[in-house]
């Protein structure tokens, strides 16, 4: 699948970069956020267009803010 | 219907606020958004489970950063 925009690109990238500097892999961070370890695959390559609940799951598994993540994505 | 969460309520809040600063009314935005009037009053009350795609429109529509918005809403 092709990601869901280019934005939705830079914040699975942004997702992706912040988990890896926390040394955290992506079975543990979809284990904390109750997903499957390939929908944490598929947000990180922009390919789901993620909810608001999602993106409070992610936030919370990562310890990071929304307002952060969203910074470090460009928007 | 009951708001999806706290969070969601102090996102629909914040995303009205900023509305109402802009002196823009919900028809006008959500004109923009190219969504019905009841969906971003359904955003603002923190009924819908957005997207990260209406996350999008919404900021564009109301010219705000998706990050200063996380912010107001203290994400």
């Amino acid at each position: 699948m092709p990601p869901r925009s280019p934005f939705h690109s830079r914040l699975g990238e942004a997702a992706k970069t912040i988990r890896e500097e926390k040394k955290m892999t992506q079975a543990q961070t979809a284990e904390l956020m109750g997903v499957p370890a390939s929908f944490l695959s598929d947000i990180e390559r922009g390919v789901r267009n993620v909810s608001l609940s999602t993106l409070l799951s992610l936030s919370a598994a990562l310890k990071v803010k929304l307002s952060e993540l969203f910074k470090r994505a460009g928007n």
